[in-house]
């Protein structure tokens, strides 16, 4: 297969190395990287895995052209590219598979190409960028893909079975909507609390960050749970979640917030990728992650005054951050 | 009423000078055009009215603070900046106004409140800025407007009415989606044809702007009409956006685009707003005018060959135009 990558970064970057290192033509559409990975290809470190592969590499993406396969690892906040960086790698049999965080990335592909070419894939990995075209793999890499609208194809299995010859274990789901929502109700709770913390319980209560108020650290999964203030905040999150994709359909057991609290004390002590970006000044992925779910839940009318006043101190605390980047 | 106008382009600074004239405490969130309002006011000129009129004005939100309404005229394609300029300005009971062209705004505020305090305009009104803070009034005026997803409420007509009052036709609508619907189908047809005319007849029917070719002026109306090859394209083209609009239940009857052909006849020579940015060489409106519809349609599993070869020519279009604005 012909694989185009499009956006480099830890996630990006890890599986187009798989899938090159397994023999793949292998295209990164490639900015600030270029130079490294052309020079020195794409370095993958972990306790479980070391290799060093050199996929084909491109600033533009006319200079790569039409695909079979198109892997989308852009952060969110990058989906305004999509019109400008993928209709060069996308004929009428490319499929495109946006490995992306959260709900509207399927939807924002659906503008500019049709259905039935669309896939999505939830990725159960964590992975660290250390430096240009250098991934630490710390654990996973499990993805589970399926189609935009629709049942799974041959054409998926064909895909999910290219990973898994690559070493990435890899599942079809019939219902990717359900997907999603099942794996926003742990991101919604980890990632948003997390976030959130750092402007403290009140604030996240309230639904409102003092102006005047100082930020404390974010908390990582084992300190929200560990704490009699914040676990009982985190469970009714998920169960506001749990409701906004039942009210969807999308028949979730509301046992499966219990569920998955006891999953991630089994993690231990363990930092949530928007916390990472937070610390770092980075946007957070907030329409993707929250607002659009928020809006969905609003749309079906399901009361979720938790989810609600944790959007707003998120966006309060990403507008606080950007303007801080900007004067700072 | 205590009124913020966020996007002071030639739409929010007409509106916005015809309330603040009126009486009405109205705010102008500025950012180029601040000290411009602050030493001499907004100044609108035109056949049917000339007036100076001293807004107040603001270059943050958090410096104007919760208003009554709030109405938005800033190009869609700003609206990732909703975030961050929304939040100050609006509390429980603020109105929210979007006079933005097109689909998906009133979605995007969704996802920052609550769906009672969302409201969607349709402007039938032509404008030109001609300096900072000065705007032409060329004709028309009028604004439909609705609730997102609901029905009217008293609060609706109370604004309606202060439109009226301001000398600002205003009407309420029942049915937002409709009234968007039918205002994209001359939209469509007129600003998507007009500007993808500078690509040739042949791009737009195959949907590809060849990488070597020239670009032609952009065909006002009147040439779109009183062409033998462009007509029957104006006519499929909206054609196709009724059928999309009707496979949501809109209702809109198929003579709707002759009525419309028929009418723009009588408008004589008029250039669309998106032929102006294009060869001003701003970003086009591409998402809500016709990549939001063109999804809806392709999730409708509506055929929509023209839209969807217009839409990929305007997406090159934009990206050539982007391209050349960079490197020039």
């Amino acid at each position: 297969m012909k694989i185009a990558i499009v956006g480099c970064g830890a996630l990006g970057s890890y599986y187009g190395a798989k899938l090159n290192y397994d023999g793949h033509e292998t295209w990164f559409l490639a900015r600030s990287d270029f130079e490294a990975i052309r020079r020195a290809g794409v370095r993958v470190t972990g306790a479980s895995e070391s290799f060093t592969t050199r996929p084909k590499c491109a600033q533009s993406p006319s200079a790569i052209g039409v695909c079979d396969l198109v892997i989308i690892g852009l952060k969110t906040t990058a989906n305004d590219q999509f019109a400008h960086l993928l209709p060069p790698l996308v004929g009428p049999s490319t499929a495109i598979l946006t490995l992306q965080n959260g709900l509207g990335n399927e939807e924002d592909l659906a503008r500019l190409f049709p259905v039935p070419q669309i896939l999505g894939g939830l990725c159960f990995v964590s992975l660290n960028r250390i430096g240009p075209a250098e991934i630490r793999h710390i654990n996973g890499g499990r993805i589970l893909m399926g189609e935009h609208l629709r049942w799974p194809e041959p054409r998926t299995h064909d895909i999910a079975s290219a990973f898994r010859h690559a070493g990435v274990p890899c599942d079809v789901t019939d219902n990717l909507a359900r997907a999603h929502w099942l794996k926003l109700v742990w991101n919604i709770a980890f990632n948003g609390l997390g976030v959130a913390s750092a402007a403290g319980l009140d604030a996240v209560l309230q639904g409102e960050v003092p102006a005047s108020s100082a930020l404390g650290p974010c908390l990582p999964t084992n300190e929200l749970l560990g704490s009699s203030l914040w676990l009982p905040l985190v469970r009714e999150v998920m169960l506001e979640v749990i409701a906004a994709a039942n009210a969807l359909n999308l028949k979730i057991e509301p046992d499966y917030a219990d569920r998955e609290i006891e999953r991630t004390r089994g993690m231990g002590v363990y930092y949530a990728s928007t916390l990472v970006d937070f610390e770092r000044g980075s946007p957070l992925e907030l329409k993707s992650l929250f607002l659009e779910p928020l809006r969905l839940a609003r749309e079906s009318q399901v009361p979720v005054p938790r989810l609600d006043a944790l959007a707003r101190v998120l966006v309060s605390l990403d507008r606080l951050r950007g303007t801080g980047a900007k004067s700072g």
